[in-house]
């Protein structure tokens, strides 16, 4: 279960103070140019201490490949990786040994597995993402050559929120601003919030929105394995993730003569004049864009004293020390992306073998 | 692809007008008592033509065991069943054969494959979802040995909705109205939204909620084997449905102060005061309820006439025929009851493989 | 645990004697017609009663197909079938209720899952091998598409054997006898010894030799997904098969530098001189002929009086009744024939995933 | 299909010549203790140069575990692991660049991607199978917590070979001498063999034995999850190995009378008096002791001048320089008990999940 996809495979390991994340690329086409810049640049778009909204903890996150690529290219065959853990400050931890920290994954780690290893979260700890982050960059190197883009944005922060689509916005402006949102006036209402919370130790959650464009039609699988079911999965996986919408998503007050994509011919092959499907139909992908919204709650570590109960069941308090990330969500941009970029590949190699 | 679960596997077959729809339990445990009635009382809920708001369209879907249970009782091999599609009208379908309606999987299908069963909408028919209600009895009747328990309603129709939390509600009173409702009042206004819907021959969205008690603390696997993924996919993996969310959610402007959910020795055990986790934490369920919300959207068929192309891309007209179901809602709760119960046996089964 | 393969799967059901047998076939490529006269002339292979050495037990084995198949040709989309079992004698078992016969599956389905269905070996009968010839019988129309040819045939009884390689015998000729050996004189002698041993109400073993034609180079998986490995997989899944081996085999008493198949350039593409890797290097096909041997133990079931247990634990003596197969060889053939196809498809298609 | 295993798996990635072998173990129980010493060990028996017999190519070979032990425990997690290629001295396989070496995976591999790394195999080279002696290990410690046993050893080299079953054999002795063959008059004929063989620069087969002691009834899963079809696909994933067969396999000469197994209360257990079933029935385990047969080639490497083609089809000569194994049976005992060990937890895990 720490395997993703079903051609196209991450296996990933590491907990937050280990030795190392890392992980096992499987099915990767052969013949892919590895772009080591763009991977690492994917890596730090993830990385903290990025600026001054996100978590000032430092990780240098280079990640070293192991396998699977010969003379600059993939080969095939299964490429290993590691990202080493430079700074293990696990001392800093010894005051959650025995305590479980409310609205983490602590008690049912412990309570599944009967140990856990306590710093950082272990194994819970998001640090594992930087492991989907690789998988994710190779995914796009394989996409780009397909003609297929993918682009995630931050469009809510507690009640700030962007009101209108996705083509409303200049999605290459995302990167200009911290928090990775196309608006900037709406991004710096958004990071003057987050400096806010911030500032009390707390924190705040949010939506992200995603765009694939140039899926080609036909992709996704009937019944069990549409293509929706298997993005809302990717999603739902990533850490803090609350909720998953396609296309209307929960705005279901309309009536179906309302929202029904008419077809047309557009100019030699087939189009929709609307968009409520989201670009998918049927659970496989009609051509048009893919987008998508994800929820995320607000990060369950704040600085404030809080009550808990210790292994032995016993009521107590714990406060957390030093550092936090009062909002993940500039910082979830390229996972989301990630994890939409290995679901597409998947999906695309399934899609071949018909 | 027409397979689900990993441990307890439901794999379905079956087109709207074929022969018969129907499928292979895998994985089921040995020595279930086969409650016929139950399984059989499932599927009725599911039926069309159980109420003037839903379709009038006859099934009567008699679901036929042909393997795997000896003297009423599963044996742990492969169950094999049929429910036969006693009406295959399927000459009222030929004015649909070179055609794609709108929203629904003709052009996608037809684009993936280069055919396909046009009648009634193929595989592609929520018909097929007989077999997840014969799937999800035998996996209640199996969790109900455990003391799961799995309930869903109608939380939203078009713009009318419960305004609270499960708790606030009398879930025993669900089946008192055609629409699945637990409040009798609102429930009446949506029958009265549908029935003003459905003599327009249109459609509506709507949401269904779904609570399970009773899980035990450890359901989940960590990473990508997350329980609510998992449920996320389940739900995503029914026809119309556009989103998901459990816990908060969507409700993302709250700060982790305010809905971190505090643990406290709860008589001897550990419990949390409040839930907005939803029952599960890093993907492991920690022993409270598990809720969660699912958008459907407005069903394509309405009997108005649509625009659209043919399959050589000419712009023409279509008028469906005869019968339509305003809103599926009340029919979905449950396939959603079916698909939460397989993924919940299922992840119990998984669990016990440590 | 009922499902074979990873894109081409076949998921079977059914007992000896309940109400049917049956499967879904997923992932079936679209499009190919579906010869029916050509699918039930390879169960009326495995049919028991075809000749005086195999046992008179008459199966009518009609298969009926109930989804997928739309005008002829499959969709892409699952297909259920089913073929009924016409002839339940059940009573016939009473008396095996509440014993284990010796080298049959009684005993360790009653631990494993505390119950079992005893009439005629329930699940473990080789009657389930009727859902493979169906799902063999598909792959077969596939593949002959690909030009890829499968043929096996009974290459040892007892002491009785072909000595020569494939390459020897004319196996155009194995359906002109009923052990299906493609040497006259050999299998006149098989069957004699079969008649001698079914005479005596004993039973046989033997050797199924499988030649695989027309493969394109590259299909299999390395590391874990070697071609052979699944062929042996498969191979081993058949009841009563005890040994598989591929290319030489066991027979291991050679030196590197005479079994070395030496590469040549074979008018314009790379062949190789010999063929002692069997078609298959490094768990890849090179292009050459695949060919691969089965060994049978004896079947279990002999009318001779035996010792054994009950369930109780209790030393007591059972004696089969009325009808038994001597040699399970002649009717295995198609087994074989139709488990290497799934295999060779499922690769083929999995290849394409790249 | 880098992956091997159903709950327990071991993804393995890692060239001959690249930065390190390695892999993920997924789904390792929590709360073994993690004997670094005996996992050292074992890969030692697999490491080159341990002998006059073997290969003098020195290899490192330490293990180093990144995550999913903690505190000397396994907690349950992913366990990655590297362990590195010190000596890559790749500048000596340049000769072999454009080059397909008869009987090796050169071609296959060259035809399936379009490019390999071709460094001494890449990653067709048997040195992958550390990572599978890493993961053995790990299954060794879990199982010896259950009472499982598992032991290998050479029972032919060539055409000196065993001639009796392993009970006859005290197989605590197979460590006491380099070819790992339990009679020591019979192990110093094949060293002797193995001596000539190696002094012409050519190589022998051969083939193992294995036994597993103490496995519990009811392992296995019925039809295509038979516990020997594990067994068999494990073995035949070893490079080199081109047959298995358990039980009685290729003898088939029998009468089904002569190697029924008899059951019979054995002191308030059932027990059989014969074991020609190899402890598996059914595709289940019966508590006998499992016994097997794994066929290995003679390696292709071999010291000779061999005729062979290059990339662009000519016809040309190859001399493989240096160092060589004779025989890999003695190495490949550790690597069958791996598989085996790997096999046995995963069933074992299966298992439980019912």
């Amino acid at each position: 279960m720490n395997t993703f996809g079903n051609i196209f495979k991450l296996t990933s390991f590491g907990e937050s103070h280990g030795a190392a994340i890392g992980g096992v690329i499987d099915g990767c086409p052969a013949g892919i140019d590895v772009d080591m810049d763009f991977i690492q640049s994917e890596l730090n778009r993830r990385r903290p201490g990025q600026s001054k909204i996100t978590t000032p903890r430092k990780e240098d996150d280079k990640v070293e490949f192991l396998s699977g690529i010969f003379e600059g290219k993939t080969t095939g065959t299964s490429i290993g990786f590691v990202i080493w853990n430079a700074n293990q400050h696990s001392s800093d931890y010894d005051n959650m040994k025995d305590l479980f920290r409310p609205s983490h994954a602590d008690y049912t780690y412990q309570q599944k597995y009967g140990i856990r290893d306590h710093r950082g979260g272990g194994r819970s700890s998001a640090r594992e993402t930087i492991a989907r982050c690789v998988g994710g960059a190779l995914a796009k190197l394989a996409l780009k050559q397909l003609g297929i883009d993918i682009t995630a944005y931050t469009s809510q922060v507690g009640h700030i929120r962007l009101e209108k689509l996705y083509p409303a916005y200049d999605l290459s402006k995302i990167e200009d601003t911290p928090v990775r949102c196309p608006d900037i006036e709406v991004a710096n209402r958004m990071i003057e919030l987050i400096q806010e919370v911030k500032s009390k130790g707390d924190t705040i959650g949010g939506v992200i929105t995603c765009v694939i464009k140039g899926t080609p039609v036909g992709l996704g699988e009937p019944v069990f394995g549409k293509l929706h079911a298997a993005l809302g999965s990717a999603m739902l996986g990533i850490n803090a993730v609350k909720g998953f919408e396609y296309g209307d998503g929960f705005d279901v007050d309309h009536r179906g003569s309302e929202v029904n994509d008419v077809f047309f011919n557009k100019g030699g092959h087939i189009g929709t004049h609307s968009n409520h499907s989201g670009g998918i139909q049927g659970g496989i992908s009609n051509g048009q864009d893919i987008y998508f919204r994800v929820a995320f709650k607000p990060v369950a570590t704040v600085l404030m004293e809080q009550e808990t109960v210790d292994k032995e069941g016993n009521d107590t308090h714990l406060k957390a020390r030093g550092r936090h990330d009062a909002c993940v969500l500039p910082r979830a941009v390229p996972i989301v992306e990630a994890m939409a970029a290995m679901t597409i590949l998947d999906y695309y190699l399934l899609n071949k073998a018909r």
